[in-house]
C-alpha cells in the first residue's frame, strides 16, 4: 500500500510505501546538513523514494538534480514523485546501481553529492522482511566504500560529498574517505538528547582538499520526551 | 621559577615552571579517560612534568609507569616531583626522545601507552617565547606520526593507546592510527559548554583490534562561567 505524503511548508508531495522504508530525520538532517550554492549540481546516491531530491528542488537549494536508485518500487516512487510535484526539469532519477555508475553519468559531474546510505553491514541484526526496507538498512546492493568510490568518481574537484551515518563506523568512514581523496571537513554528531551517546553522525568531505577538520556543536534531536529541541524544530520548519 | 602544587586528594605533589607549561584539564580529563587494569603497566609519551604518571600512581591506577620526556627542563621536575613523592619504585622517567624509543624501551613492552601531545603542527600559530612552552604546544620535538609510530611500537598486540588532541586533526588521528593498526574504539568529545563546539576529542585505539568505535556522551566543561559541569567537578574529585 502506499500514502503521499505532503510536505507543509513546500506544499510538495512524496509517494511512499506504508511497508518500506519512509523519510524520517535523517533525510531532513543531511538535506540541511547539505550546503549547495546557486547554480551547483547534486546527485543523492541510494535515493530511495526520492525525499533528498524532492528537498532540495522544493527548497530551491537546487534546480539541477539526480538521483540513483537501485530498487524497482522505491525507484517508481521516486519517478512518480517527481511527477507529482512537476519536477522533472529539475530532477532525474536513474534506476541503476552505483557500483556501476559509470554507466550512468560522466565523471567529475556534480558539485555536490550526497548520501543517506544503508547503515548496517549485510549480516548484521535481523533480516528484515520487505526486501526493499531491508536493502535500505543493510548493505545488501552495496557497501560504504562503494558508495564513497562512486561517490568520488561522481565530484569534481574541490566539490562537497555529504553523508549521515552511523558513529560506530566513523573510523572506517574516515580511512574510505581519504583513500578516495574525499577529505573530511565537517562532522556533526547527532544525540538523540543531551544525556545520551550521538546515535547518528554527519560529514562533509571535499574532494583533494587539505586535512583540517570542523567538528560543529552536537545537534540534540528530543528536548523531552516526544518534543524535538528548538533547534531541530527549526529545521522541519525551514525544509520540511 | 618554580611552584610545587599539592593535590587535594592524595596530597601528591607535582613540581611545575610558573613559566613553562603548566598542567591543565587535558591531563586531568586524560587521566580519567584512560582505562587501566589492575597489575598493567603503561608509558606515558611526552610526559612532561609527569603529571599523568602522578596521577596514575597516587590514584592507584597503575604500579608500574614509565614515562618519556625530552625537554631537559620538564625532565628534571618530573624526575623530581616523583622522587618528592616517593615514587621512584612506581615510576621510571626516561629522559630521551620517542623518536628514538627503540633505544628506551622493548617492543611491545605496556599494556597501556598514554600521551597528551602537542596540538599544532610546528609552523601554525605564534612562537611561543619559553622553548619549553613553545614544545609542550608545537610539534617541534615530534609530530602527531612519531608519537603514534612510538605508541605502536610500546604497546602490546590486544593493548590500549590513550590520547587527547584537537578535533581539527580528528581525520589525520585516524588514518595516523590504522596506518599504525591501532583501531579507533572509543571516542569522546570535549565541549568548552553545551553550546560550543568541541575543543577537545580524547580517543582510545586498540592494537590489532577490529573496527568498531564507541562514540560517548560528549563531556561539558563549564555549566556556566567559572564553575565545572558536575561530570568535570566530579572527575576532579575523583583524580585529583
Amino acid at each position: 500500500m502506499e500514502t503521499i505524503e505532503t510536505l507543509k511548508k513546500s506544499g510538495c508531495r512524496i509517494i511512499q510505501g506504508t511497508d518500506n522504508f519512509r523519510f524520517g530525520i535523517d533525510a531532513v538532517l543531511l538535506a540541511h546538513f547539505t550546503k549547495i550554492r546557486r547554480g551547483q549540481s547534486v546527485c543523492d546516491l541510494c535515493t530511495g523514494t526520492g525525499i533528498i531530491p524532492i528537498l532540495f528542488a522544493a527548497n530551491k537549494k537546487s534546480q539541477n538534480i539526480a538521483g540513483i536508485e537501485i530498487d524497482d518500487t522505491s525507484f517508481d516512487m521516486a519517478s512518480r514523485s517527481v511527477a507529482l510535484n512537476d519536477f522533472e526539469n529539475k530532477i532525474k532519477i536513474v534506476h541503476g546501481d552505483l557500483k556501476q555508475i559509470k554507466k550512468h553519468f560522466k565523471a567529475d559531474s556534480f558539485n555536490v553529492v550526497t548520501v543517506n546510505p544503508p547503515y548496517f553491514k549485510a549480516d548484521s541484526g535481523k533480516e528484515n522482511i520487505v526486501a526493499s526496507k531491508n536493502a535500505a538498512r543493510h548493505e545488501i546492493f552495496c557497501n560504504l566504500e562503494d558508495v564513497i568510490k562512486a561517490a568520488r568518481y561522481l565530484v569534481v574537484s574541490g566539490g562537497s560529498f555529504f553523508m549521515i551515518h552511523k558513529p560506530e563506523r566513523l573510523s572506517e568512514i574516515f580511512l574510505l574517505l581519504q583513500k578516495y581523496q574525499l577529505e573530511p571537513k565537517r562532522l556533526c554528531m547527532v544525540q538523540p538528547d543531551a544525556s545520551k551517546a550521538p546515535n547518528l553522525v554527519l560529514v562533509e568531505a571535499r574532494r583533494d582538499a587539505k586535512s583540517e577538520l570542523k567538528v560543529e556543536v552536537p545537534l540534540v534531536v528530543y528536548k523531552e520526551k516526544g518534543i524535538y529541541s528548538d533547534q531541530v524544530q527549526a529545521i522541519y520548519e525551514e525544509l520540511v
